[in-house]
Parts: structure tokens; C-alpha cells; sequence
């Protein structure tokens, strides 16, 4: 029938979007999936994904490589910023739930569906990036989410599915993981405490410490405005350069850790992480900025960086501010090119030192700590006495009580 | 002679300083000397210090410790500020300046001085540390600098006092180290380059790699009101634990880096440091505020942490912004308190977990990734849609050119 | 029959929440109407409202007076922070109705209410207000909101009430009029237009052009840290002294204006204003502090101040936060104490001048424009070339293009 | 003779500079004078400053018009910024020094100068952005600033000028004016007192109360990305349409204050104003912006252009972080368009309503303060409960005291 009104469904091939798309097609919809891949599956997972969407009766089964797209409008600033979250976790997911929601709902419109579907449960911050991302890219479509509307356990689910005709294993998985290019998070069983120490089998990114490498290992990364373009001097896409970090800086157990978030529905999540790549590019660039930018540019970029990030977790990925932000980001990172240092060892990712042909250190005349040739003793001084002038006149009116 | 000026000098027993006693003694002024001892020095040193002082023709040396108004007054407010210069460097030495200058300046008052002195060179930041807080506390004392103003080599320095009779070793070090209780930070032949790297004989505080132990170390830090006041249950005052924690982070190799930062002058210098202490609790304390502070003190401690940092290196202390951020700050700790459990192994403070009984986490109905009891699916779809509104009439009115 | 449940609800003595109590009555419920003075009433409109919940069968009617707390707990910080959203317009009603809704909430609490009502629609910010001071006040007491679950016109009120022998007048008024001890917003009519100006018979507080006088007025306007405490010598608690500025300045036309915001639901609105007391006291507070306050408390006050103003305005007001904010302006006004001279005239009151014991100016040697007797030109010519050393490095690394 | 070096001059045809211009040819120089236009001169002051020039033998006088330059790289920001110093000071100087400064200091080098000059005192901040400027785009010129050096008095230097043939009126002026296209300010006088008030007298583009029209002039400001383009229909290049509201809103008394504010060199000064054009673009452009931005953009654009303000006054226009603000702030404007009615009267331009084809208000189904179409009363009242979530959960754990 052609009259069966037509629905986009963001699938991942598991359980909870498996049964969406049957309940829907039971609907009366005509189910259209849509897997953005954002560095998150490898070949056969692509593969056993759209096997899975053509067993249970989807209209079409769609793949969309948004991995250029995920470094070129967000992990590119997420550097640039510097952005990690309570000073430790890179946004391992936001970015890839926002661009997936997007480019989901955009195929949406583009086959003029009626309706968008997710499969986010009613609890985190997903089901918020969707619906936000749903409605700025297809304000006039539908948006229907079955599994936060009926709340069901995942036995009901598989039940479901098998009274369809769908076998889906219902394995409990201790751990519910969500892995990218940028990271994967892993939350269920000690993350639910916030004193519960997740076991090592819990990891997939990083090596446990038994097999790590005794010896330290020295990268060189290059940044040409901000963006890293070489590893030991091989130019690299960005994309295959991170890849090649969450390998190496990886296989050292270089960016791991446990991070209490504020969700944007108010409640305190914690979650484990590893992000090797990430880690380690935004160690080097922050450092090389350090040697380049000015006083001033590193407070605010630190500022609105720390804005950008938390936009980009709680669901603001759209509000026109992160577009000032993103250009205010683009024009710090003139001077941000040069070379970067790092030792990988024991699950540290270590900045050695950095070089560059903007530094604003070593400029001959000024060596920190050494007289200066730059300006004299008496200059100096007379410096000091006018910048503490407002603090001298100040104690003058009111004296310290200390 | 009762009649000649009396003049008050910051004394470390160390070359510049001790130049500096002799030349003013033979300017005419009955020179004071005073150490204020802020935990760089330990008994032996204070002694020779002491010493020296007496063999080079002072009036009087005083010795004032200031290890507990350095805590109460200047690093209570650094762990509230979880403060790390380019979200790394804790800062070692500019609170002890600041409270070494003002002890000096206070006893100068007391003495009814004419002069105040400091052996501080025209390069640096502590310079500019010395003239600020000297002029707040004493505002109407003169400020003398020899060695700023004469810019002598260390061996015109040795020549000079040998000439009166007082012998110093001549011997070069390699590096100029200044300790104290929050750190110590190591300047000098490879910190002059941004890419050199450290021996590891150049380090004071922390064990090099081969003598750090192999099995981690787990300890228990609790803390009140953000002070913090337990290691694995034992009570200790704060200068005690930090002492402590020095201690035993350092044996790990814990608290090590290298830091490129500006100074007041504006020009960049590179240092390296070793903070065991600092670095364990600021890491600790940051983690159990993530677990009890709203997202929203969360965001705007973290600022203006950032501008009291800034504040306290730049020799800004006695603006009485810094009063303002303290008030804002204390008010914010009311519930950081609670026990962090952290791991010590191969250079890292890990944080393992954290509880507190002013947790926001784990109240029971709220847990982050599984259906919560505090709202319901239709609940969360309906503060999603409104949460997004804005920028869905954004995107009406402006439609995303992404 | 003392089996009946007790709800409290805050009573205006208008339609909405006439309807809400007779509703809440028939549905079964004890009510208890409350009504919380924060100004807004006269002593006549107070009677009135009494008599009325007294014909409508409430068990019992309590009016408090909060204006002395909405100084102390709201207002005050109101002026500490000199917060004007969007630069302009005072915050008039959201203080006034936080503080209705915690006294409400206080006072269910104190009789062991099951249930909490409010009148507010679901258009506004005032329900979240409710809300959220309900919520945090009484936790376990449930919220009832009838006017915002059915959405009934006033014509289907009027007709309930007469149902149930409650007669009430259904003229339509154009404007709706909020008022308070802080100012008064006008909504309604030509404010839902972004160009709609409002006709002079529209305004309450502030007088016609045509009846304002022709001639200034001066006031002097004494404050004590912060808090304005005198009018022309004449001492008065604060409550007072915002109520007769509201007269005095009000017959200027002082304090009307029209303001564009963004609602806490996403949209924008338009309100129409009248504050002369708000307004005035602001302007002369924030001139004082430019006196005594260092260039940095200024920026960061403002930022600050800013914050709180939304915060205020957004039902953040609980976010321990603000209490966080409101430490820090605390301590910030320690030294705003002093006179400022304000002259009232053609709707504007212009701060003429100044004067204050803490004042940083006009102290004797430092004299803007002139030749300082504070330091030499050689010393402002060092100052000057080391003040700019960053960006003449700066520029010698990049060249700037401009 | 040709060897004598090269000397180039900011020059006003004022005391102080014809003083430095006949000293420095006394002292060996061959010296250039660069007039630099900013809209402060007419066309007869101009040829008035270039005969006197001619007059003392100058080799060569230079007259640049900088007021296209002025507006595109300065003043488009302070309008996109909303820029006012204290809230109530446009930057009237500020602007005009630096590109003044610049475009002198690029003379300099066109001609291969070995000197730069300026006439300011060692008192303020002009020296400051004098000295900056000059180091930027001139860094390897000396610098000769004999007025601050000299520290002579009007006296002393007429009468030196006198000596060398030169005849000035040494006429002693009450009040010091810098005038330029974007206001002027008036310091002296009363100005040196924190309450002085000063007479009608002194102020030159704002009409006295007595002769200006008792009758309301309404204006309609058109505006493009944030770029004033039109008054009343009629296109204008930007510099026109400043200068022509200078004309109209002067009439009416509009933009006239005094400021409190600091110096770079840490003291307090007092300056009245005066800045008709400035003043109504500002506020007409904020009250279009609270149309067309979003919530988060109104917030940031107001801190950082509080930050970019300070950064012109304060001589750091050349830190980078000024270029990256210009960014942000421009990215900003991309929806500032529209149409503002403003009303002068009686020292007052109030804006009276505001539209633009992007308004995020009164999009059919969201009005204020009415029953919304866009959500109903049940999903507003989930979207208070869960906004209020986190308030809700820290009160249970933290029972609010008040």
C-alpha cells in the first residue's frame, strides 16, 4: 500500500531500536531506518546492522558516513576549546548523538516522511539532543519515541519481537556502552554509585595494566591553526589521525576515567570513559596554546569554551550562540600551529614540550627568570609601582584587616 | 649609633639576599633581617640562615612562621578554586610571596622602619609580588631593590662580598628551585627553551620512575566545608596533611609538569614544578564538588576560580575583588563535604570514587540511564519540547544553513 | 467534617484565583486562601480580598506581610547587583512572587496541607515560580494548578462562579497590571506587538507628561554598605524609603519603559513598565560604586549581577548559587557608603554627583588629566612600554594586518 | 641639511603639541606632522592647524582622514557590543586615539622615520594608547614624548614657543575637549571634584534644557547585520548617519552625562560627555538585538562586549583576543536587522518599538502572558517540574534555611 504514512527511525541494530521499528511498522507505518555512522561501528557491525533492518520488514535501511561531518562541525571546536567537562571528560557522545539526530532527521525531509522516531529512553540526555536536533531540522514532522512513552523492561521488548518473529538475544550486558570516534562512555552496574570502581574487563578502548607497555612511547603532533594534521610527520586526515591516536595512546591506557555529570534534566549521571584520542589531542593543542595565544585570549577562550562544551552536552548544539562561539574560535586559533610533544606511558598522555613559529616565548631578548634586555631595573619598578596603584590607594581608604 | 635609618630586609640566606644585607649595612642602615618561613625551609636551613644572618653584621633576624596563615588565608582558598594555572600548574610559589612580603612589611610597621627591602631581580613576577604587598601594608616605607637595580652577575655578587668579608659559595646551579608547602617549581637551563626537557636529578619532591613503587596506593581525604581534614581517618591540620600528602603522593612520582604561563611583565616563561600535595587534593576536592554543587556553581566556581588563580599569581591579592571571590567561594563549600578515595601509581592521583551525605547522586529515585521514578516519559517529552523551543522558533525564523 | 483534605492557596482576590478556590472547594478540599503583601496591596485592596475569600467558603484567610523579607532577601541584592534585565527594566515582579510562593508553601507546611494551589497559566514564568518554591519548600505536598490544566476563557469562569453563587465582575480589562513594593508591569493590548507603544492612560505609578512638573527636583540618597538608608538626611528602613521614592520619582515620569524578554519557556514577551523608586536607586547606586569599588570588582560584579538577575527572573532563586552571589555582593559592598545627588526631571533622574569616605578619587595627588604628583612621566613611560609588551611581541610575531 | 633624522608627530595644532614640534626641530629633527581625522575637526580647523603647522617648519604636514576606518574597524563593534563604560559612557575617545596613533605610526614607517612623537602628559591613558599603538605598527621607533618628559607648565610653554617666534594664545581654558564623530568629553573643572556639577556653558553638542524643543521628534533607525544603514528611509553611509544624529538627537539634549571611571594607570577620573549619535544607536540597536538573539546570546554578547569595551579603553585594542571578539560579535549580527522607532525628547531617546523580519516574538502561536499554542498545561507544568528538578533534590538534601 502507498498510502502508509512514512517514518524515519534512527537504528542502531540493538534491542531498543529493533523494537521500535517492529511496534511501528505495526503502526501502520512504512519504517524507513537510518544508521549515521560516526566512527562508533566497524564493517561487520554496518554490515549485521542493515542485516538485522531488512529482516523485520523496514521500507529502506539507510547508511550515512557523517565522520568528516563530525570532525568538521564539532570535534574540530570541541579542540579548538579544549573542552572537557568538570576538567576531565571529552564529549564522548554529545556530538555524535547531535550530528546522528541531524542527519536522520534531514533524510527525514527529505523523503517527506510523516513522522521521526528514536529509541531513547525517557531518562538521560539523549532522548533531549533528539528531540531538539528533530524539530530544528524537520520543525513540521511528528516525533514519536516508544520506548520513553512505554516504559517497557527488555524482556517485554524481546518478547514483543519474538511474538513478531524477531530473535533478538537478551543477553543482559552488565554495561551499556556507547562508543565513537570522539570516546565511548560505559555506564551500568559500579557507575551507579559514586564510589563503585568499575573492573578492568570492563574496558574496551584502553589496555588494562597488565598489558600495557613498560617503556614510554614520544608522539609528535603537528597543528596547522588548531587542527592536528600530522603524527610523526605524516599528514593525516583528521579523522584517520584520531583513529590512529585511540589506537596507540590506547594500547598505554591513556584516557580513561570516571566522570559525575549534571544531566540536563537535572539528576547527577556518572559515567566511565575512555577516550584515548581525545585525551591526548586536547592535552597537546592546550599546551600549544599556551606558547602562543595571549594572556588575555586564554582566560575567555577557557570561559567560553567551557560554555561551548556544555552547550554541545545539554542539548544547545543549535542556539545561535554556538555559531558566535565557533567564530570566536576560529579567529584564536590563527597562531595555534606547531609541533607538540607527548610521551604515552602508564595511562598518561604527557606534554614534553612544544615548538612554534608564533611563540611568544624565546623571543631572544626575554628569557623568563634571567635579567631582561627588554626593559631595565628602574623600568621595572616603576611598572610595579603604578600597577599596584589602585591597590596602594585602596589600602590608603580602607587599610587591610588581615 | 642610634641614628642611622633602620631598613628591613626579606632574607633567604641565599646570594642575592645576602648581597643585598651587606651593600645596605654599608649604605648606611641598621639592617633586619626576616625570614618568613611558609614551609620551603626545614630546621637545619632556618638555622643557617640564622646563622649567616649573624655572621654579616644585622641588627636582628627574625623568623616568623607563616605555614598557618599560608593555609588559612591563601591555599584554603586555592583547593576552593580547585586553581591550576592552564589547568595544570598549582600555584606554588605566588602565594608564598604574597605572605612573605606582608609579614615582612607588617614587621617593618612594627619596627617603625624607614626602608623596606627585597633581593628580587627586574625579570620576574615576584618582583612586582613584593612591590604591591609592601606598599599595601606599609604604604609610606621606601622600597629598595639592589639587585633590580644594579643588575650585577652572581660573580660580581661573590667579588662584592668578599671584599667585606663575607665568604659564599660561588657554585653554579643549574637550577634556581623555590619550595614551599603548596610546591616547589624548578627554573633554569631547559625551562628556557619551550621544548627542553628535565633530567630527572633536577627533581626535589617527587621519585623518578625507577624508584616509584609498582603496586598502587589508595588513600581515603576527607574534607569540611572544603578544607581538608583526613587521610585514611586520621585527623590532621592542614598544614600537617599537606605536609603528609607531599609526602606520600611524592614517593609516586605524583604532581610533576611543566608549564608555560605569562607573567605581570608580559612576557612567557616556562617552569617546571613538582606539587604531590597540591595536585592530589585539588584533584580530589574538584571531584567531590561535582558530586554535591548545583551544574550552576559548577560553571561559575570554575570562572571565577580561574580570576582568583590569576589574581593571586598576578600580584592582584589585595584588590578586594579577591575578598569578594573568597565570600562566593566560602559560601559555595557549605556542602563539599565527604570522603574521595583516591589511587597513587606511576605519577597519577586517580579518583576512584566519592560519597558524600550532601550528595545530589543517587537519591534513590534518580538514577542517571535507567528509567527514573521522577518523572515520566510524557513528563520528559514535554520538557524536551519546551526546552527546545527557542530554538525551534530560531530555526523557523532562521533556518540552519548547516 | 474535619476528614476533608487542606490545600492552600495563594489568593489575589482576582478571577483566576476566585475560580481556583470555589473549584478546589467543590473537588472536595479544606482551602485556606493566603494572600502575601509585598506591596502591592493598599489597606482597602486588602479588606477586599479578606471579604471575599470570606463569601467564597474558605476555611481560612491569612495575609502576610512579606515586605520587610522581600527587602532583606531579594531586593537588596536586587540593588547590590544593580540588575536591570536587558539593561533596563528592574526585575518588578519576580522577586515579589518567589516570595509568595515560599511563604505560601511555608505556611502548608505549617498546617500539614496535602495540597498547594496556584492560579498561574501555563503561558508565563510565573508558574514555574510556583513550582519551584512549592517544590522546595514542601517537598511531599502536591500542586494543583486548575487555571493552567483547563485553560478556560474568563468568560467560562465568570459563569462557574455564578454557578455556584459567586458573583464577580467579568469586565475585561485591557492591561494586565502586576504591582508591588518594586514597580509594576503592564502587559496586554499594544505589548504583543514588538511596536505597539501604550496609549499614557495605561500607566499607574509614574505621571502624563503633560503632569509632570517643569522644574527639577534634587534628592540626596544616602547609602550604608549598599543598602539605601537615607533621603535627604532623613533616615528611613529601606521598605519606606522605595515607597516614597516610587511617589516622588513617579511624579517625574521617572522609571516607565518598555522591555523585550525571553520567557523561561523559550518565547520572547513584551512588558511595559513603571519603577521610579527601582530605577532611581539603582542609578545612584551604581554611580556610588564607581567611586569606591576597584576596576575589577566593577567587571565582575556586573557579570556577576547579571547572572543573578536571571537567576531571579528564571526560578533559579533556590540554586544554591545565589546564595553564592549573593555572599560575594555582600562583601563587595563594604565600602558603598556615601551621598549621591540625583535630580528628577522629564522622566529621567540623573545622578549629578557623588561623595563618599571611601571615595578612590580626588585623593589629593592623583588627579585625572593633570599632572600626577603619584608618579613621574619616566615612571607613566616605563608603565606604559611594559604595559604593552605582550602585544608589541605580539605583533612581532604576527604582524598585524590591519 | 638631509641627514638630519626623521621625527613623526601627532599633531592637533594645540599648545602642547605646536610646543613638542618646535622643540624637537630645536632638538636636530626633521619634523613630520600628521594630522589624523576622526570626525573631530571642520574643514576650517583643519586648514587653521595645517597654516600654523606651515608656520614653526615643519618639513612636511600630513592630513589623513580615518573616518571610514574609524567607523569599519571600531565603532561597527562598539554599536555591535552595545558598549558603554559604567553602563552609561560610549568610548568617545578611546577609538579616535588609537587609529590616530596607528595610522601615525604607519606614516612613520612609510617614510622611514627614526622617531615618533606625541604631545600627551604623563597623567592618562591617551600615552598609553599613544605608546602601544606606536610600538605595534612601529616597533622598532623611537619614542619622544617631551610634554610628559618635560612636565612644564601652559606658561613655560608659551613662552618658550614665544622665544623661538612662535605666538600661541595662552588663553587658560576651563575645560579640556576632545571632540571626534563618535562625542566628545569634557574634563576640568568641576570634573576634578566627584560631585561638581558643570554649567550649561560647557557643553558643545547637546542644546541647553532651555532651547531645546518641548515637542517629541520620533526617528526610524534602519539597521543591517547590526550596521546602522538608514534614518527615516533615507540611506547613509555610516559616517554621515552618526554625524546627522548628532545634529538631530543634540537638538534634544540626548547623550549627556559624567562618568567615574579608571585608568590604565590605576586612578580614579571623572569626565562628563557628550554623544547624541552614539548614545540613540545603542540603545536603539540593544532594544532590536532582545528581538532577534537568543537568550544565551544576549548574555555572552553583553559580557564579552563589556570585555571588548574595556580592551579599547584600557590601550589593549591590539591584543588578539580583540580580534576574536570582533568575531564572535560579528557572527552575532547575523539576524540584526530591522527597524527601530525612537522618540528624543527632553534629553531622552527612548525606543518606542522595534521590528524585524527575524523577530523570535509574536510568531503567531506564542504570545505572552496568553494561552499558548505551542504547548499545553500539562506540558508546561512537566517542564516546571523537571526545570526545577535539581533545586527540588538539593533541597531534600540541604533543607533551604531561609
Amino acid at each position: 500500500m502507498k498510502d502508509k504514512p512514512k517514518l524515519v527511525l534512527a537504528y542502531s541494530g540493538g534491542l531498543d531500536t529493533t523494537y521500535c521499528a517492529v511496534y511501528l511498522r505495526e503502526q501502520g507505518y512504512d519504517v524507513y531506518t537510518v544508521t549515521v555512522q560516526t566512527g562508533g561501528f566497524d564493517e561487520a557491525e554496518l554490515k549485521s546492522i542493515a542485516e538485522r533492518a531488512g529482516s523485520i520488514g523496514v521500507v529502506r535501511h539507510e547508511v550515512i558516513d557523517a565522520r568528516t561531518e563530525l570532525f568538521e562541525d564539532y570535534l574540530r571546536y570541541l579542540i579548538f576549546a579544549n573542552a572537557l567537562r568538570g576538567d576531565l571528560y571529552p564529549l564522548c557522545v554529545s556530538a555524535e548523538r547531535v550530528v546522528q539526530a541531524k542527519r536522520t532527521a534531514q533524510y527525514a525531509v527529505s523523503i517527506h516522511a510523516e513522522a521521526l522516531a528514536h529509541g531513547s529512553t525517557g531518562a538521560g540526555n539523549d532522548q533531549v539532543r533528539f528531540d531538539v536536533a528533530y524539530r530544528v531540522f524537520a520543525p513540521d514532522t511528528k516525533i514519536i519515541t516508544p520506548i520513553r512513552d512505554q516504559a517497557l523492561t527488555r524482556g517485554q521488548e524481546v518478547d514483543y519481537l519474538a511474538g513478531h518473529g524477531v530473535e533478538i538475544s537478551s543477553k543482559i550486558r552488565t554495561y551499556s556502552v556507547n562508543r565513537g570516534l570522539w570516546g565511548c562512555t560505559i555506564g551500568g552496574g559500579q557507575t551507579h554509585r559514586s564510589d563503585g570502581v568499575l573492573p578492568e574487563s570492563a574496558y574496551e578502548m584502553t589496555a588494562s595494566r597488565k598489558d600495557r607497555p613498560t617503556q614510554p612511547q614520544t608522539l609528535k603532533i603537528e597543528f596547522d591553526r588548531g587542527v592536528p594534521t600530522k603524527i610523526d610527520g605524516q599528514s593525516q586526515k583528521p579523522v584517520d589521525l584520531i583513529g590512529k591516536l585511540n589506537d596507540v595512546a590506547g594500547r598505554h591506557g591513556v584516557g580513561r576515567g570516571m566522570h559525575v555529570g549534571d544531566t540536563i534534566l537535572g539528576i547527577k549521571g556518572r559515567v566511565a570513559f575512555e577516550a584515548p584520542g581525545a585525551v591526548t589531542l586536547i592535552g597537546a593543542h592546550r599546551e600549544l596554546e599556551k606558547l602562543v595565544l595571549s594572556r588575555q585570549q586564554l582566560f575567555w577562550k577557557r570561559t567560553l569554551g567551557e560554555v561551548y562544551g556544555a552547550g554541545l552536552h545539554e542539548a544547545r548544539f543549535f542556539d545561535p550562540l554556538m555559531r558566535d562561539i565557533e567564530s570566536f574560535l576560529t579567529s584564536s586559533q590563527q597562531c595555534v600551529s606547531g609541533c607538540v610533544t607527548v610521551e604515552l606511558l602508564a595511562g598518561s598522555a604527557t606534554v614534553l614540550g612544544v615548538t612554534s613559529p608564533h611563540s611568544l616565548m624565546n623571543r631572544d631578548e626575554a628569557i623568563y627568570g634571567e635579567e631582561s634586555s627588554l626593559w631595565s631595573g628602574s623600568e621595572a619598578s616603576a611598572f610595579a609601582k603604578i600597577y599596584g596603584m589602585q591597590d596602594w590607594l585602596t589600602a590608603r581608604s580602607v587599610p587591610p584587616q588581615m
